[in-house]
């Protein structure tokens, strides 16, 4: 519930960096759309944290009983949601603002934080299937997928990043592949 | 549980828009009194993002299992509904500014957004009501009907955007139709 | 559920009006100090807003069934206890400030918005009053007792309001007491 | 519900004082790295403020019923909880602006609300344990533990406030001390 509670906001409070353009009247549309940056990094947050989200539903349906352990891991993975944030705000602003270094310097703080949440989830899955008390009869193939994914999660972030020297466009196509990837492949 | 929280947390964002206005000594009731368009789209907001959660609550009493696809579709529903404060600020900004083609985009704006969190909430139903065995007993008659509401809301307010290019009054008067025709036409 | 998390979100977001005070280095103890008024609006906030959440959670422990008014009822006293943080921003500011005639808005605007929260208590209390089959058994005479409170609680919102035109300290009094008494009389 | 709705709300306000540093283009990575004081108080109040929830969680596991002094004693530990981003963005400002005095009061200030929030835990104890008839058998030596760990907690905060007028890194090596303890001795 806590944890729902903690992500239903995050995802939220993402809204908040999305503001009024500062812009001379008669200007509004133009003004819009060059905000388009904050779109693509409100969009790409929202659908990760969504993923991040669902995953959580469905890893909790499998577990019958926490520990502290858990609870810390479970943290861990909410610490590292609740920075999305202000990487989305680094990357809308100068993304906008167009200077090549600061770009790179901006995705690369995106994708470090994506890498932590999802490696934040490993770790809670690594913990969650060595504890087979912990979890519901005939949930470990489902924990042992979903470590898998969130392997496979945390090195599209760091490659993401590596891209982002070259081009924002491949690192946020990669950033945005991990939820799209997770939705396809969750489970019924 | 965690749709709930989102809604809630959109809804009560709204005031952080509402801000003390920046005037000079002595003249605060002035200043309080032109924020009036800051004040439409709050009451717009609040009572859209209101009725949608009553039908949410409605409807989610009557599915009796959830799947994937459902909770995209739910997601989707979040996803236009998380982005209500920022057309709100848009309009509460430009509609006080007063540049005729700033207050056509913005009230557009408005529109597009509330068209967006309607047709999802169309999408959902539609998904719904083509898998009865995700409801209870009886659910698909009311379902039904909620389809074709929010189908409704959908045209209002694509209505409510073009009208937006005559005058804004109209505009908003189509946006607070939905919430209160929603409330009015919702099942005991 | 819902309004539980709408008042929970309502009561967290006062803080966002506490803010670093803006001044230049090594004046931040008097900084902090200055910033008294804001202090003040928060705590009377908090407590008003925690008085209602708790009157809301006892009642909801008599009512056994909810209806769409009853629903819309409830919503009449979140739209108005979302509105807080405004005034108290406005009040935060503008007793700040120190101009006479502000300050007089500023706290008419509070004690407004005050009185809105609890005639809308009271509306949501007349209504079940009204509706003993929504009610559990033996719940009649409580939710009539707090009927009573909400009236007396809008009257010395509105008397503050009126007493802010000679000193806001008086007003202030007026409002920090509706929720000490409504906890000194809270049933057990 | 509430009181985790409450924590878990102000834990994730914490992530709007981690703003986009205001530097010229192409310094985004010094930018960043100047705000380490922000980063610094945000993982101490994400973790003070995690800790309180998990004692909070394992607290009214061991609780069967509610008084109203409880539930005041419990919005005592809300209400400092959520004062917590107000110090939070105070230190991160003045700590990065540096000036010696500024620092000494931000630290103070710290330092005053996380020993408010720990003592209002020892009162919320306090009460618990000695109304034997509000929890559940056993739950007893559990709760005593706690209380004497709020009391060890109030005095971390306050020799850290003390000691920050030596260093602030001693001050922040103490709150920091606070969750990091009682994460280690929290019961399975």
């Amino acid at each position: 519930m806590f944890s729902d509670a903690v992500l239903a906001i995050i995802i939220t409070l993402l809204v908040l960096d999305l503001k009024p353009p500062q812009i001379g009247p008669g200007h509004l549309l133009r003004g819009l759309l060059e905000e388009w940056p904050a779109y693509l990094a409100y969009a790409t947050s929202f659908l990760n944290l969504a993923a991040i989200w669902l995953a959580h539903r469905y890893v909790f349906e499998r577990i019958r009983a926490t520990s502290p352990p858990l609870n810390w891991a479970n943290l861990a993975i909410l610490f590292s949601s609740a920075l999305v944030p202000f990487p989305t705000a680094v990357v809308a602003r100068f993304l906008k603002a167009g200077n090549q270094g600061d770009i790179q310097t901006a995705t690369a703080l995106y994708a470090l934080v994506g890498a932590l949440m999802l490696i934040s989830a490993w770790i809670f899955y690594q913990y969650v299937v060595r504890h087979p008390e912990l979890i519901h009869a005939g949930g470990g193939k489902y924990l042992r997928q979903e470590r898998a994914k969130a392997l496979i999660g945390t090195a599209l972030f760091l490659v993401g990043g590596l891209f982002g020297y070259i081009s924002p466009w491949i690192a946020f196509a990669l950033f945005l592949a991990v939820p799209l990837y997770t939705g396809i492949t969750a489970p019924r």
